[in-house]
């Protein structure tokens, strides 16, 4: 995992204060290619999808792009025909100053839902944004997509395929699955490998699946969700066999679920990451549904915020998520330490000390169905007194 | 609906303080009919099912019943064989004492998960308990089987068929959909009409599907959910024809919806009490999932919290429902103020007349999403900081 400078070959970027967010922050990103790269993107399953989300999703859909702006403080999402038409007008500027086509610009939004997009504001920032294109403004990108996040999500792997050194550099916002009001998750990864359009779209599906698909902070799902991932082979690397692409999935997943955790831990008010880890289950779809279940349920959320090995509401979560299982056959640890042992708690010393591992900022909740030999995991944060005082707060 | 006294003939109740509770406050209620009654029950889904559910649920499988015990303060949950033996041997001591078959008499708890009974307690108070029938008792069991709750729950609806009055008295307790450290939701209902054993059970279903299952504090499914109801027949009525039970299951579903309602407003940190009510969905599955989404959304109650009609957070909620939906034809109320037409806000005078009403105890959120005929509702409450105070300290 090499950090070294935030750069990468043949990419640029930038970011501007447009006056899209009211404090005069940065809050408009462009990242520009250099030559043409091979591009995917997964998007919200969410039926009701921004206008942004719409567009790029069309404009993907040919395998090859450009360049990335993205805004923040607005998530041009619910505005209709005329959020449409400013996401489209928004390509096509950035892609007239890049000299690019149009369909060759993807657009990303996030902030506020149901209001239209102040589109002088952005058309004057457009050329000094493109102006301003630098291999050093990747990090000035990640802060300018920020809402509210505490801090700005950068991560980089280095790997070698065919001989070749190549890098992935990812960038991410949010703070929840969805903060529909102000936010949603974001993510741009660029790389320099040398790879097919269907091949890059397989390894993003997959990695999706395995990091952002398994992080939660309060259960919902943006209109505005989005993760898109350039590669502009200009790494040199042969162009690569299915089966030499191991190298790449792998560290794929590594820099989005790096980036994935980082968002729960800037969830909204949260103080806790938690690992739930479900083992023994019956197969893949239950093992998944009970960690989700788990890491969802706002009474086990609360207890990890009361450090409290409250097993009983685990047991619970576990037994309405529609899952095989016996209760008589459940184990539950926290850090390690065994506080349920087939259905039946451990006792009092064993939670004493399961408590102490859960005033740590992360601690691992793993629970043996043993029905199987599927294992999953979900990550997920405390639910706090901040996460309501930031959700009820907001606009008023 | 007459109110009167909570007396209804053939029916006694009584309630002790066995010292399950440890501020000394009643903990144990019995209710008891004088004859044989007509007996229905509705459990809990979740596959994890507290030893009193798996007892009471085999017993009323005779459709017969005299007694009901319920102690609050331990849920005999995750107990295994020692908790299943002690729910029997509780039923074995009342059917005892009042000369009854062993079957007939149902147990219920509600408390903490995954500690023994107190089986002492219990047996030591169980003499003084059925010393105690009285038919004035049902307000005091209605308190005994609080526990979080803050006030006793008692319903009462009074009809007439084939020319002769009677009675439908019903109590619950219950202050969140589960708790399952503290509470979960019990319902008794007593009725003197004279019904059979397979049209209470329908009507109990019916009713429970509109009440119970309608309403939502925290998204949680409990392992102690029970809904009693007794029939003794003492109305003196004709047996009822199937085309004569529609004021029963009004009367019943009145009672029982009193008392859903009472569960709701009592929630766990709750200030508000919202109706959230879908029209136009394609089909009943539809409109009761889009309600139940948005009322369980972490971030739609606490908007209600914040008296802030972020509509934006409804539609997200909306999207991820997985339901028929086209944002472009989603109409949006605050007690009959319209805050969305078509998809799009209708503007900051709309909103601010919808906070105004957000400010009371109770408002109406009324969704068309004109895509069919079929209507459902929801009952929820708002997210606050006291749900977070009231579970995170909880064992602390």
């Amino acid at each position: 995992m090499g950090m070294k400078n935030y750069v990468i070959q043949g990419f640029k970027a930038s970011a501007i204060s447009a006056g899209l967010k009211k404090d005069g922050a940065l809050d408009l990103a462009l990242i520009a290619s250099e030559v043409e790269s091979t591009a995917a993107g997964v998007f919200t399953t969410s039926k009701v999808r921004a206008a942004p989300v719409i567009l790029s999703y069309d404009h993907i859909k040919g395998g090859k792009a450009r360049g990335v702006i993205a805004n923040a403080g607005n998530a041009n999402a619910c505005t209709g025909d005329i959020g449409l038409r400013d996401a489209r007008r928004t390509a096509d500027l950035v892609a007239g100053e890049l000299g690019v086509p149009s369909e060759e610009v993807l657009v990303a939004s996030t902030g506020v839902i149901g209001q239209p997009l102040n589109m002088e504001m952005i058309e004057a920032a457009i050329p000094e944004l493109v102006g301003d294109l630098s291999p050093d403004g990747i990090p000035l990108a990640a802060q300018a997509i920020m809402t509210t996040d505490s801090f700005p999500k950068i991560a980089c792997f280095d790997g070698n395929v065919t001989g070749r050194p190549y890098r992935i550099l990812g960038i991410a916002k949010g703070a929840g699955m969805i903060m529909p009001q102000m936010a949603t998750m974001l993510c741009f990864v660029m790389t320099d490998i040398l790879i097919a359009a269907d091949d890059l779209k397989e390894a993003l599906v997959r990695a999706a699946e395995k990091t952002f698909n398994r992080i939660t902070v309060d259960g919902d799902t943006s209109t505005n969700d989005m993760v898109l991932v350039l590669a502009n082979g200009l790494a040199g690397n042969r162009t690569l066999p299915q089966k030499e692409l191991g190298d790449f999935r792998d560290g794929l997943e590594r820099v989005m679920g790096e980036l994935a955790r980082m968002i729960v831990k800037d969830g909204e008010g949260a103080t806790k990451v938690v690992l739930v880890r479900i083992k023994g289950a019956s197969n893949e779809t239950d093992a998944v549904r009970a960690a989700r279940t788990v890491a969802n349920s706002s009474l086990v959320k609360t207890a990890f915020f009361g450090q409290d090995p409250n097993w009983g509401r685990i047991m619970a979560a576990l037994g309405r998520a529609d899952i095989q299982m016996n209760e008589d056959n459940v184990d539950i640890w926290i850090d390690g330490i065994q506080i349920v042992e087939k259905g039946l708690g451990k006792g009092a010393d064993a939670e004493k000390s399961a408590a102490k591992q859960m005033a740590l900022k992360e601690f691992i909740l793993e629970i043996d169905l043993h029905q199987g030999v599927f294992q999953e995991e979900i990550i997920t944060c405390d639910l706090t007194h901040d996460y309501i005082t930031i959700n009820a707060d907001y606009r008023t």
